[in-house]
């Protein structure tokens, strides 16, 4: 089915994104200039190189992170997939704590048998409480 | 062609946004279950019912309300469609006049000849100014 398949790519996006491996990260991104990412607060990237760049500049200053999903909601329209869901963020640097809330819009293309990112959007939750964690996780 | 409709069922999004009349508004959306809406630091609403509830809300709450846009991004793969764009914002109440940033990832899926949209989400820029407006407008 393809939505399970969208949302295993969605999982795998976040376990690449919790081992702060560059080589792995890339292997879930489509690699054109068509590509797009909206890091919380950050503005518009566009393009690979500008989206790769992001990445190797959080994971270098990224001490700890992991993931924990809920409300993971993935859909299909042929070729093309998307997914929103609540990340539940977990992160070390330096020895500080932090657990914060963020919303996700995860688009993906289809490629041969794999699907591949090609626009993250991300941004805080600063209203209601979200839900728990629990009814998914990545 | 496809890029361009999508580009002004974008447009007629903003415009809707503007009037602040929830009538105009209703009809740029399709209806179901599936529409999904983060507005800037809300958690996800999930179906028309809870999107809907939530323009009145803000239409409610809100004195005038102006759009420019710039980078307008749209991009469609049959009947799915998605557009980025940052939206430099003019808000006036009770006399306060604010002007913020905000990036925003819209869905739209054919209907017909109309594209309506199926999901919208918006989120404040904090980092490096985006670039001025200009490119386009709503």
């Amino acid at each position: 089915m393809p939505v399970e398949q969208v949302a295993e790519a969605n999982g795998r996006f976040y376990r690449a994104f919790e081992t702060l491996d560059l080589p792995v990260m890339e292997t879930v991104w489509a690699h054109g200039e068509h590509v797009q990412c909206v890091h919380p607060g950050w503005p518009l990237l566009v393009g690979w190189a500008m989206v790769r760049a992001s990445w190797e500049t959080i994971f270098t200053h990224t001490g700890e992170i992991r993931f924990t999903l809920s409300d993971v909601r993935p859909s299909s329209h042929g070729d093309l997939a998307w997914v929103t869901c609540t990340e539940h963020i977990l992160t070390e640097h330096q020895d500080r704590i932090a657990v914060t809330a963020v919303l996700a819009t995860n688009l993906f293309e289809r490629d041969g048998d794999r699907w591949r990112m090609i626009h993250h959007h991300a941004s805080h939750i600063f209203g209601p409480p979200a839900p728990a964690p629990g009814t998914m996780t990545a």
